[in-house]
């Protein structure tokens, strides 16, 4: 529990980091899943932010080297990405870029886990997955988790709970149709990847990226009549959402 | 032409598959092309279905063995999926699970019909197509097709036509936007593989999946001024449809 | 400066080219990346055009020589679409189809840049580009480059400018939003090939395609909440805009 001062904060920090969003159009480079990369792209484009998305072993290392923040997706599981990403992991280290994990579905495929286990050992700076994937790695308690990897974990869920082994905080906001959308939870690594681009403490940087995806998920829930609806309502309300209408809907705990 | 009462019984069989798909959530294992796999995985998340998408071979042998229905669409015609597809299918086949072949576009391409027709001997419990692709297929009449091969032939069209060599029958619903968004057909399989993973029977099985899309294109057809709105409306349809709204707008005969 | 009497010249050839566009429905064989296929598939079907897509080795020279136009767009690159490239451009130059090379992201790349001077050297009829992209090709005036490459060069911008060496037109028309959503210049070079496939003179084609996406996006503007809803809406005007509606809208100058 968290007290109301310390909710503030993170509700006020997490406004500041969306101003930089708009202000600073960080590129983020993302290696994702090919079901993921349309919506992805137009959800950073959304916010003010530059996608980039090659996964060509040729070029991704000045991709990724010269974009301000990396994510790797695990959510297409080939030959191709898994060198790439190596390729662009490590040079997004030597340019001391940040980079978040998303271990898409390793609870339902053991090579992508053991892909993932290895890659929390390179220490992203936030991984964000769901209980079930998170289960996959081991993880009970995500505080511990975290602690112990040097990783802010993200767990998404009805209530997003994130964690860096010293502060933990939990995210209250979205809507349900969130789920009916493919690509969302895909989506939210890519914007707490944007925020990263700008914000140094990355517990706050994914307490950033989730509130932002999550108000504007209840935005577009009060406008959409269903799936298709919300998808558009969403990126129109990530593209309109300000600071003061973040903080002041910001429900964390 | 069929009687009244086995129309009626058609469109009440259907809405007692949607009422399953709501319930029970099947997941479909989805070897789709790259333009498809977005739209599809929302289609199946609007109905309640869950969607996976991999075509990894080291991956796909337990995805597909553990999911509760397959499709194999060729819409992407590569080595990796080629490799994926015998590797399924041999899968779904031992954990007897049903599937749907999809052969996209074999009328413009000799090895992609080809491998159709290696696929149409391993008994897909239904075959989704359009007029050309049947005719690429040396089909003529779906009925002596149907009962040759041993498999449930769905023919897409203005009017679709379901047979499987005893029973014929014909889905008038559906909206001439429908075929103004991409991937609208191979949606329509995904959801008759959907249908699959609930219903034994394939031959109501695909009259299902092709009268819930149909009923939700003119739902959406109703509200949508041109295929960008028409996209979002039918996710919407599908999402909001209900059994006596599918049965009562269901036209068959 | 064009005189008064060419730009209105411009603007009716360009509705000449919308008509046909509608009434003949070619199809335009589109290589292209995997964030834009969905789109680029969605906006020539809006348009009335019908994509193809595939990207097989085994089954691209049959689908390009059999196309009315190629596009050749270079932002996924990998292996597959460079054998890919190499077999579709051989066969439409042998079937005498136009394609269109749209080089996207050489500014970052230079293999990518090297592959994209390679390619107009084989005199694509129409390069669709941005500013930073044609100065990777060591572009700094449209009018010489065009002369020199024999290649039409249309620039896209705030202001779109198109040049083949002779004449030089700028289109005005479009929307702030059109930068909010992914692959829209994809999509431009995707109707610029349609449009090639029905008109010789590619420099009216270019002029056509960029209007038509162009006017458009401003009709999307007029309606849309943000880019999420703008990406439909774009969709809806590009299905419903007739000749007379683009001839009184276009701003060429």
């Amino acid at each position: 529990m968290r007290s109301p001062s310390d909710v503030g904060a993170i509700a006020r920090a997490a406004g500041d980091v969306l101003g930089r969003l708009r202000a600073k159009s960080p590129r983020v480079h993302c290696i994702t899943n090919s079901v993921a990369q349309n919506f992805t792209a137009n959800v950073l484009l959304a916010l003010g932010a530059q996608p980039s998305m090659t996964i060509s072993a040729e070029e991704i290392g000045h991709f990724a080297g010269s974009a301000d923040a990396l994510l790797v997706n695990l959510g297409t599981f080939d030959r191709e990405r898994a060198a790439a990403i190596e390729i662009a992991v490590a040079a997004a280290q030597r340019a001391k870029r940040p980079w978040v994990l998303d271990p898409v579905l390793i609870d339902r495929s053991p090579p992508r886990a053991e892909l993932a286990r290895a890659l929390i050992g390179k220490r992203p700076n936030v991984v964000r997955l769901n209980s079930a994937e998170f289960s996959a790695l081991d993880g009970h308690d995500v505080a511990p988790f975290a602690a112990q990897t040097g990783t802010v974990v993200a767990l998404s869920g009805a209530t997003d709970v994130i964690a860096d082994g010293l502060r933990c905080a939990a995210v209250l906001n979205g809507d349900p149709l969130m789920a009916r959308v493919t690509a969302m939870g895909c989506a939210a690594s890519a914007i707490v990847a944007g925020c990263l681009a700008l914000e140094d403490d990355a517990f706050i940087a994914a307490c950033a990226g989730l509130l932002i995806l999550g108000v504007a998920g209840e935005i577009a829930g009060g406008q959409a009549k269903g799936p298709g609806s919300f998808a558009a309502a969403i990126l129109d309300a990530l593209y309109g959402l300000d600071q003061a209408t973040l903080i002041e809907r910001a429900r964390v705990s």
